[in-house]
């Protein structure tokens, strides 16, 4: 008998009209998706219904720039997760939420409410928050330094898997006959205090479902990697080539072992922007259509917020200008920044061409084709050592999200790649994680009797 | 023709098993009730079927003392009234939370959120949080003083109404042919610079079906009355007697009239238990049931703990020592330590008959009776100036929230004082509050031409 064939993961990240930024202009897309239950409850079933191991919310405590331009707000995702929880039965629910700009204690305990609530599908995304507006929003006048917010980070996740773990599996006893609710020898404190956090403990929620929801990461800078290998159970990333995508895949397996982790438990998701006709020529007219949709004014104020300069220098026939190459890092959102960078230098193109080739995905690789040339791009990537599985960020919601589910997922299990029904019930069920066993029955002394229930 | 009769409003107050410490002990009771979401969801459609107002959930970020007792964990409020949400159509969701231990720009936008995925449902009960474990979980050693958390919670909503206004109504515009999504004229920062708030806005969130969620507030020590005058709606409250009742009510309707409010659009609902039978001796006899199922040793813990006094100098069989009456008044639960000190004195109470008597409603009114015997005390306070309707705290759950609803309810429906279906959609329709204007089209100078959509 042969082993089981490896399996592809995938993770829808919606984004209310799509994630091309003139998706909410084409005739039919409902311009009001972000606040309009109905169509995201259509999304969630649309991929849930092809068996997708999660969708994802992206998140920042902030207007987004130039709210004229395209869909500048959003629902908090713990609440819309929550909402969709209800709507769905399998599929995983990932949202994101900042650590600089929350209290462990009050996000832990979401996480934990959300992973109850939903039978074991929360995972959160974990992320610093590079912007200014954000910062401006929680009394700080700048946001704080790189190195800073992922020291933050760490502790943050560090304190929250100390709560989630502060109840041991089987700690509430309901023994009504003795009175005795709980038992309070499997309930801890965790008396953490670090630099930015102190932390009495326990947690005010049990040990929920999946003992602790799936933590996921996006940052690829320096310090980004470092925390993704130390944290990460899955990892989103943006790469323009395979040969990219290789190179980050092999160093966060090569990583995640060097600090004592299974690879394997590390699952890495490139962002893939699918724009799917049935043929090419259909294909390449939607592309155009979303192109020819965009506003310039908007995709300049864009491009120079992420490369952190004034809008005035750039032009929009012109190639970028040379003073945006080979800056000392920025504070902001490092590694992206780099990626433009590199992919205008990589292709030559004039700042109009660049601002084309990001409305789709902000960085993320836009492909455009058939149905079975994106499953053979994505499969190449799955082959050969850039993929475990893909965030696919469909550019326009929900028919893009819909062309996916219905004509690449068949090819995929019809190559026997993909599941064709969800064999467990949980978010780390489907990535093939394991649970966590909680930090302190580990360290339970043997010959301590169990409690009498 | 006569003018329609005041109504009665209600709100379901709903604690795991029941609001009686002992309830989780009794035959029927689920002891997992906490985190059982079916639990939650039948106790949503009973309060639903039964036309309340509301249904509510008290919170606090920390674990109850004692948690081997009685359930001492609790789903997060904001995540489970989602939940819930969905589940139900009509009925108003109120949701605690602590202006001490949150950031305004993340609860302003939960509640916008939760009230954009209820279709206008969403309501805020407004805590300062008096208790030393919940700030040991934030950092602090000692809870900040009583007037130094009513001065930040004065400030946390000031800032969460202009972030909630921040968004004039309109504001989305979503004219694809022009490409404009919003109105940026009609987006505001809120630039607040408080003592403890410093936040530039706008809300990340469109403008919801309510303009803000309903301010309910519950504290009633002098602090906590000149804030409920100031920015309650509906104020939940503690009296176990007529005569404080009425004093409480015409106290707080003055204090909003001196405030330049409409005394009208201040709901009065002080909270009662009701412990119901199909007769007297039938009640009776589940009052026993329940005080029986209560451990001593518990009952005189929280004694202690809300009275702030070491539990050793309480004895079960004598009288509260002298020590606790009048004395300066302590930084936690000002106004419960009193009425609780009264109630001992004014019925020469031992501490084991307090002890029974706080089990119910931990100083909320019990009241043991028949149906009819329930709805004639609370029409008795609502024709006599202490209530506009109640908050109704059932003993044990489901089973007293469904005597509730289906034999006391059907009697003031028959006296004409309460509805028999929802009139209206939203949570301020069913206690019959406006829904605000936004402070900044309110400001809008006359003559400013409307934006051409």
């Amino acid at each position: 008998m042969s082993s089981p064939q490896r399996q592809l993961h995938f993770n829808a990240f919606l984004m209310s009209s799509g994630h091309h930024e003139a998706a909410w202009r084409l005739p039919e897309s409902n311009p009001f998706a972000n606040t309009d239950l109905g169509h995201w409850r259509d999304l969630a079933q649309i991929a849930e219904r092809a068996t997708f191991d999660s969708l994802f919310l992206a998140d920042g405590p902030a207007v987004r720039a130039n709210p004229q331009y395209r869909p500048a707000s959003a629902l908090e995702p713990t609440i819309l997760l929550t909402a969709l929880a209800g709507a769905t039965s399998h599929i995983g629910l990932i949202a994101t939420a900042s650590t600089t700009y929350n209290a462990p204690y009050n996000l832990a305990r979401r996480f934990a409410s959300l992973d109850h609530v939903s039978g074991g599908r929360a995972g959160w995304n974990i992320v610093t928050t590079a912007d200014i507006a954000s910062a401006q929003n929680f009394g700080l006048d700048d946001r704080p330094g790189h190195r800073e917010r992922y020291a933050r980070a760490a502790e943050f996740v560090d304190v929250s898997i100390r709560l989630w773990d502060s109840w041991e599996d089987g700690a509430e006893l309901g023994d009504k006959a003795a009175g005795l609710y709980a038992d309070p020898a499997r309930i801890h404190p965790v008396d953490y205090e670090g630099d930015y956090f102190r932390v009495r403990g326990p947690l005010n929620v049990p040990r929920s479902p999946q003992g602790r929801p799936l933590l996921v990461q996006a940052g690829s800078s320096g310090d980004g990697r470092e925390f993704a290998a130390r944290y990460a159970e899955a990892i989103f990333t943006a790469q323009q080539t395979l040969a990219d995508g290789q190179e980050f895949y092999a160093d966060m397996k090569r990583r995640a072992r060097r600090l004592g982790r299974d690879p394997g438990q590390v699952k890495i998701l490139p962002g893939i922007v699918p724009v799917i006709g049935s043929t090419e020529a259909e294909a390449q007219a939607l592309s155009d259509e979303l192109e020819e949709l965009i506003t310039p004014a908007y995709g300049l104020d864009q491009l120079a917020k992420v490369l952190e300069v004034p809008p005035g220098i750039l032009e929009l026939d012109r190639p970028l200008p040379a003073e945006v190459f080979g800056r000392p890092l920025v504070e902001g959102a490092q590694s992206r920044a780099e990626l433009i960078t590199d992919l205008a230098r990589r292709e030559n193109l004039t700042v109009r061409e660049l601002i084309g080739r990001l409305g789709g995905g902000r960085g993320h690789r836009t492909f455009t084709g058939t149905p079975e040339q994106v499953a053979d791009t994505i499969q190449d990537w799955f082959d050969r050592g850039a993929a475990d599985g893909f965030n696919v960020m469909p550019a326009a919601l929900p028919s893009g999200l819909r062309a996916f589910a219905d004509h690449v997922i068949p090819i995929f299990r019809r190559r026997g790649l993909f599941r064709t029904e969800y064999t467990g019930q949980t978010l780390r069920d489907h990535y093939g994680l394991s649970r966590p066993a909680s930090q302190f029955t580990a360290t339970r002394p043997r010959g301590v009797p169990e409690p009498v229930a």
